[in-house]
């Protein structure tokens, strides 16, 4: 049989196929894990992938029934359904990968243009005689002047220390890291200018590797915050620190000492050395910003909750124990406000938004969720305290996204399908499964618009007091047993009505409704792997059409990749931190109100792409 | 009797004398001892003072014999010889007070607008309010801007670290200091703003505590360089730091040590902390630039001698192990060349070489003695080994000017004359008296122009093989032997011909006679105390009318003092070293030549301030 060549991007896996496999089963075939509840059969609609060049075989009546047109203009297929007789190129969006597989995936795909704050300048010296005795460093910075223009030339104090002899074992032939005007590394000609952008999350670090001149990722990696020692959450962490001194200094080490293993890591990875790295771009939100930078967080966390500083700051590396290049800088992005950090102002950057027209809401969905609502640029944000909830915490059979959670979740009839990482047998469920699970139960009538279980349902039953929904059973031949309990959903109701709140408070107070959001940007990682219908049918995201939606992955880490690549987007996220208008929710007259309504579920589901009122609320039967 | 006031300049000490006692007396009964070989009887002519105001006895023939011209003219006296008849103002020159009290003395009396970097700011801030969540630093940089017009404002990092703190502990108002717009740190208001000059030399360390507002010296003293433990002289401790990374950070830390241990003294004495020093300036050669700074040495000491970084550095001082101020900079003055350096600088702007007219020399005598020649301003400058000799060191009975060494000392008649430190027992000879007695013993005929001694002098004798003349024997009566061999004098002849080849080639190169020098400085605690004519006579400083020397004490302190209180002197010691030229002496080719020569002594002594030839060396008969 003859075979062809399919190209699978952003990925960038390249292969052989033949002509009577499947995308889904080319993609398999290269180590690719698609999503699949339905094992192939073209029913669950999560395999979804975006012809980019070749031909493809004709649609299937299943992918008519599970794509939006939307979807079907755009050239989404779905991946079990689609046979390429020849060469192709395909797209696959995240959401489409199961969660091992999309820790490689950098979220945005964005085109900058290289412009970095630290430039490399080949340096030629005569070396010194009895006639020409002039000092090290201005000889240096002489030709600099002279060879490059640059005007007033200086050198960082470290780098001035080992001068002496870094000329004369390069004799007098380098390459000079200059970051405006002060000389931060020197190395031989020619060097790569290596930097390091770093996502610093509360309970994952994101980091990449960059090269400085083509703004190319070379290396990424995510790592634990070890800081979960002093607390899961941002306010244990900042309890801690109030304590004492060294509470603070405890969580500034925890921090920075993850920081130098991941740069360690990365370096490793592409055969280089930290001491290579001459810049370093951070973003985090506030809390975790100032425990990485030891400032004091006490007056953060009491009203009127007032940041230690806002802006932009440059630091030297060693000046904080990051172990870089001798004189190299970390840049951390700006914070809005108490509850809204440098990590949101690098998601407005990495989206765009301030030149977004029309509105637009992009959500930063975490322990802690960041909001933006921007109508024609016009940007307001809220904090959200959604918990931890959705990354499985507190959640009786809930479990991170690792090998035997399950991921995705439907009831199709009487059936419950599901998809676990790695095909494993089930162990838990991780937050988009729990998302799913709440959806369906919702929709089969198990639970009503106040999330109150069915207590006459045969899969509920009460242990320990509590009445829970029995999803798998397998106890019987040596697996678990799977359930999600009326406190489960009573977290999920909380965090949900809390990232609704912010959403409906930003609508009111911009006199808009739901109806006119014309896009909705949703990052992070659990955001960019939920269904969002099924969040819809929760009432957590709003109810509008499904391609209005996009989720994008770890838009802060690209945010803040773009500020270690460009300084125009430096100067933006500066201009984003001045301009977004923050709103404290709990301030607000109608948040508690809005609070209460929050809880309920949502009003609509979506059915090919489009909102429909969820109407028949009678129970299905379930096996 | 009647009493009268009499005031003591620039010690600044005053009391009540009686009509019947000398000016001399006076001092004395105040804790004022002035030199004295002659026991009051106005023949050694050492008790100068200057009358400034009030009504003087007549002036003895004495006073007429031992004083020039142009210091009767100046209005100078011997203070044995001169009785106010009333309330009266005195100058004291430094050559006139005995050791011990020297200390006092601060050196040149410069007058200088204070007009410092660091500058304090009254501010006062509105809380924050849920109303107003304005960030700590964007808060007090606003105010900044408001209030004082400071146009970028920043704040320096650990400042900022202990921001939140600082400002609710002082209630929102207090004083900021800041520095080229950066806030270094932050007191209450009022607060002084105390900065600290630092004299770093080879041997001694000098500091100056400083009123940043008012320019004023608040507190000064003086200590050994602890660096001494690994080698007395700079050669030893450049060779030492060389010898591994641990050496030059062993050298750094001992000087950084003794500085944070200076200022802990300094403050104590004016009931300070050392955190509130906002600045400080230090200078020295530029060895001992470098082996403070950590800076390697070894291209400094390995033709073509090249320092590692000529100009004036700006360090935050927590970088270098200096506990003061947070956020608080030293500044180091320029270096000139390998071996002119910080300390040079600071002299030649004490001495305001650069707009002086005519052909001045100042010399800064030391271990190593830096000469400067300026001729309408334009000056070249060259470094001579002198060697520690001057400092008692490698001299059989050398002592360091402390309690029972001989500090001056003639050949009257057929007698020794001397004056002891604190009046004690004779227990060996300081810098000054070595001078003197050399000088003295060339004038009487026992030494010949070579310096070789009259072996059949009675006073002459041998012991373990060379040749010594002994000053004092007090032996027999359980005092000391005090002599000065051959030996002695071959070193003090080394020592003087270095200094005596710098100024000859100085001359040379800018084509001047010695006859045309108008004003000579001489600087540094050895310079400033030694007898001036015995130097003349060494045929160590040019024979030129007495009237033309000043002592000026610790003028690179001075100097150091001028760059802390004014950012104008920091401009111009800029100016000086980059306009000064350097001459390499061993380079010259006339230097071996003309250092052969300058061993000889002298051809000419000074008699009544002017000079005369040096004709009959017949040996005089000495008891």
């Amino acid at each position: 049989m003859t075979e062809h060549r399919v190209d699978f991007e952003p990925i960038g896996r390249r292969g052989q196929c033949r002509a009577d496999q499947s995308l889904r089963d080319c993609a398999q075939q290269m180590g690719i894990e698609l999503v699949s509840l339905c094992g192939g059969k073209g029913t669950c609609g999560r395999c979804k992938v975006r012809v980019l060049e070749g031909e493809m075989s004709q649609r299937t009546l299943a992918e008519i029934e599970a794509l939006s047109t939307s979807q079907i203009e755009s050239g989404y297929r779905l991946a079990c359904q689609t046979y390429p007789p020849g060469d192709c190129k395909v797209y696959v969006p995240p959401e489409s990968l199961t969660a091992p597989q999309r820790t490689q995936v950098e979220g945005l795909q964005v085109d900058i243009r290289p412009d970095p704050v630290v430039i490399p300048y080949r340096v030629e010296m005569t070396p010194p005689s009895l006639q020409d005795n002039e000092a090290d460093t201005e000889r240096l910075l002489r030709v600099l002047r002279e060879q490059h223009g640059i005007e007033h030339p200086s050198i960082d104090f470290r780098v001035l220390q080992e001068l002496p002899e870094t000329l004369r074992s390069f004799k007098w032939q380098l390459q000079a890291s200059v970051r405006d005007g002060e000389i931060v590394a020197l190395r031989s000609w020619p060097s790569r200018q290596i930097g390091l952008a770093v996502d610093l999350g509360t309970t994952k670090i994101a980091g990449y590797l960059l090269n400085l001149s083509t703004g190319q990722v070379m290396a990424s990696k995510g790592i634990m915050n070890p800081q979960i020692a002093y607390g899961e959450d941002v306010i244990t962490r900042v309890a801690h620190a109030m304590e004492s001194q060294q509470g603070t200094e405890q969580l500034h080490k925890s921090a920075s000492t993850a920081l130098n293993q991941l740069a360690i890591e990365l370096c490793t990875t592409i055969g280089a050395k930290p001491e290579e790295i001459v810049e370093v771009v951070i973003v985090g939100n506030t809390a975790m910003h100032h425990l990485f930078l030891g400032l004091p967080v006490k007056q953060l966390a009491l009203s009127p909750y007032v940041p230690a500083v806002r802006g932009a700051q440059d630091i030297k590396a060693r000046g904080i124990g990051i172990n870089i290049a001798q004189g190299a800088y970390v840049h951390v992005l700006p914070n809005i406000a108490g509850f809204v950090g440098a990590d949101h102002v690098a998601v407005l950057l990495a989206t765009n938004m301030r030149q977004k027209k029309g509105v637009v809401l992009a959500l930063d969905i975490g322990t802690n969720t960041e909001v933006c609502l921007s109508c024609d640029g016009v940007m307001s944000s809220v904090s959200c305290a959604s918990g931890p909830a959705f990354e499985g915490a507190h959640i009786k059979h809930g479990m991170r996204a690792s090998e035997g959670a399950i991921e995705h979740l439907r009831i199709v009839d009487d059936r419950i399908e599901y998809q676990t990482i790695g095909g494993a047998r089930p162990m838990g469920l991780c937050g988009s499964a729990i998302i799913d699970a709440i959806a369906q139960l919702y929709l089969a009538g198990v639970l009503d618009e106040r999330g109150r279980m069915d207590l006459n349902h045969r899969r509920v039953r009460s242990t320990d007091g509590t009445s829970e929904f029995v999803l798998v059973d397998e106890e019987g031949s040596g697996g678990a047993t799977i359930t999600i309990t009326q406190i489960d959903i009573r977290q999920i109701q909380l965090a949900k009505g809390a990232i609704r709140t912010g959403i409906q408070i930003l609508l009111e107070a911009n006199g808009r409704s739901e109806e006119e959001i014309q896009e909705v940007m949703i990052a992070g990682a659990f955001g960019t792997y939920i269904d969002v219908a099924s969040a819809v049918t929760l009432g957590m995201l709003p109810a509008i059409p499904l391609n209005r939606f996009r989720q994008i992955g770890n838009a802060a880490g690209t945010g803040a990749r773009m500020a270690l690549s460009s300084r125009a987007a430096r100067k933006e996220a500066q201009e984003i931190a001045d301009c977004v208008k923050y709103i404290e929710l709990a301030a607000t007259p109608q948040f508690t109100r809005t609070f209460a309504q929050a809880n309920y579920l949502g009003k609509y589901r979506i059915v090919h792409g489009e909102r429909e009122v969820i109407s028949s609320n009678g129970n299905q039967a379930i096996e």
